[in-house]
C-alpha cells in the first residue's frame, strides 16, 4: 500500500494588489520551508499562487522549476446555480495525495478555507480519508479583532453585507441587536472599493454608544486600525482607501 | 513632544505544556526580530513571557538582558466581583508607551485578545490614543476552522460551555439548532482534561447528520484534525488526550 500525501493548507501574505511586504515578516520560515518542498497545489487563483511560490523561492529552494510545479485551480462556483460540483472534480484534485504527495492548498490571502474559498476541498479530502495538516500564518480577521479591543471571547464572522443601502442599514442593526444581545463582536468585509460606503451607511445606522473598529492593511506598512465609539467617527470622519482590504469589527455599547 | 510608543500584540506558540515546537516554525522571522527589540511587556503570565523572549533570544539577540526586560502581568479578573479594573490600572500598564517605547502584549498561547485576556488593555491603549500593533502568528480557533472542512464564511467562536452535563448537552443542542438556521460554524474550546467530556456529551447531544470537527494539539508534531459526521464519530469512537489543547468545531448537516 502506497502510503498517502497530506492536504497541507499554506497561508498567503494579505498583500495581494499592494505594495509586497517580505514574506519573512508574515511567514513562519518552516512554512516556507514546506511550501517550497510541494510539487502540487490547488489554488484558488493559480497565478497568485505562482506569484508565491516565487517569493518563496527567495527563502527555500523549490523542488522543482517553478514551471514544473503542477498548480490546479478550485472549481468557481457555478453562477446562477446551486448544484454542487461534481464529486469527480474534486476526487481529481486530490489524486496526487493519493498516489503519495502533499498537495498544498492556497488562497490569494491569509488562510485557505476561513473568509475564502476551499472548504470543500477540505471536506472531500477528509472524507477521502486524507490527512490535513493546517500551517500558521496571517488572518486578517482575527489580526483585526485582537486589535480591535473588542470581545475576544465571543465573536462572530459574518462575511459580507447587503449592497443595497436600505438592506445594508437594516443588516448593520440587525448585527448590533445580536452583538448587544449575546456581548457578541460581529466581524465583517467589504470589497475594498465599497469600503466608504460601508463605514457611511454603519455611521447613520448604528447607536452613537456602539463601538466600530476598522482595520485596513493589516501587515502592510500602511496598516492601520482605528477603534472608537460611532459617536466618536461621526465627530471626527475619517476616509477609507478604496484599494486596501478592510476588515470592520462592531461591538454594541 | 515625545513621540509615543505602540502597542505590539505579540502571538505566542500553541506548545504551551507541550513538546516544544522550533519557533521557526510557527512564527515569522520578522515577528521574532520585533519580539526582541522590545523592552517592555504586558503578559497574561510573566513566567511563560520570559520563556517565549529566551526562546526568541536563540534567534534574534535581545534588545536587553532577560532579567532587566520589563514583564508586568495583566490584572486578574476579581474573582466573585464584576467590579471593572480601576482606570488606573490600564494606564500604569500602558505608561512605558506614554514615555515612548513600544510594548509587547502576550498571552500563554496564541494570539493576545483573542479567546484570551488583553482585549480590555487593548481598548484602554485606543483610548488613550495609541497605535495598536497586531503581529501574525498562529490562531488554533482559525487553523481548526480552515482544517474541519466546515463553512469559513459564516462562523462564530462561543468559548466554553457549561460544566453540567445537562447544561452542557442543551447548550450543545442550541448551538446546532443555530448553526443549522445560519449555516454558520460554531467553534467552541474546552480545558484539556475535560475534552473526553465534552466529546461524550457531543455525541450524545448532537444529531447523527451534524459534523464535528475536533483539532488536538495543532501546528505539534502530535497534532491531528478529524472531521467527521456525528454518526461516523459514534460508530468509530476515539479517545481524546486530556493534556493537549483541542478545539470543537460543528455545523448542522
Amino acid at each position: 500500500m502506497t502510503s498517502r500525501g497530506n492536504l497541507v493548507l499554506m497561508p498567503n501574505a494579505l498583500d495581494l494588489g499592494a505594495d509586497e511586504v517580505p514574506l519573512a515578516d508574515i511567514l513562519p520560515a518552516g512554512v516556507m520551508q514546506r511550501a517550497a518542498a510541494l510539487a502540487h497545489w490547488v489554488a484558488e487563483d493559480a497565478r497568485s499562487a505562482r506569484a508565491l511560490l516565487k517569493r518563496v523561492g527567495a527563502h527555500f529552494p523549490l523542488a522543482l522549476p517553478l514551471q514544473q510545479i503542477a498548480i490546479k485551480e478550485l472549481p468557481r462556483p457555478r453562477k446562477g446555480s446551486r448544484e454542487a460540483v461534481p464529486a469527480a472534480e474534486w476526487a481529481a484534485l486530490l489524486q496526487p495525495a493519493l498516489d503519495g504527495h502533499d498537495i498544498g492548498l492556497v488562497s490569494e490571502a491569509g488562510l485557505p478555507a476561513v473568509a475564502d474559498p476551499g472548504a470543500l476541498l477540505v471536506a472531500a479530502a477528509h472524507e477521502a480519508g486524507l490527512t490535513v495538516l493546517p500551517l500558521p500564518g496571517p488572518s486578517s480577521l482575527l489580526l483585526a479583532l485582537a486589535a480591535s479591543g473588542m470581545n475576544g471571547q465571543s465573536f462572530a464572522f459574518v462575511g459580507y453585507l447587503p449592497q443595497e443601502p436600505a438592506a445594508r442599514a437594516l443588516r448593520l442593526r440587525e448585527l448590533e441587536a445580536l452583538s448587544r444581545r449575546l456581548g457578541q463582536t460581529q466581524i465583517l468585509i467589504e470589497t475594498p472599493y465599497r469600503n466608504a460606503a460601508l463605514l457611511a451607511t454603519a455611521l447613520e445606522a448604528l447607536a452613537p454608544a456602539t463601538r466600530l473598529s476598522i482595520s485596513c492593511g493589516l501587515t502592510l506598512v500602511a496598516g492601520w486600525t482605528r477603534s472608537d465609539r460611532v459617536s466618536a467617527w461621526r465627530a471626527r470622519p475619517q476616509a477609507l482607501p478604496d484599494k486596501l482590504p478592510a476588515v470592520f469589527c462592531l461591538l454594541a455599547g
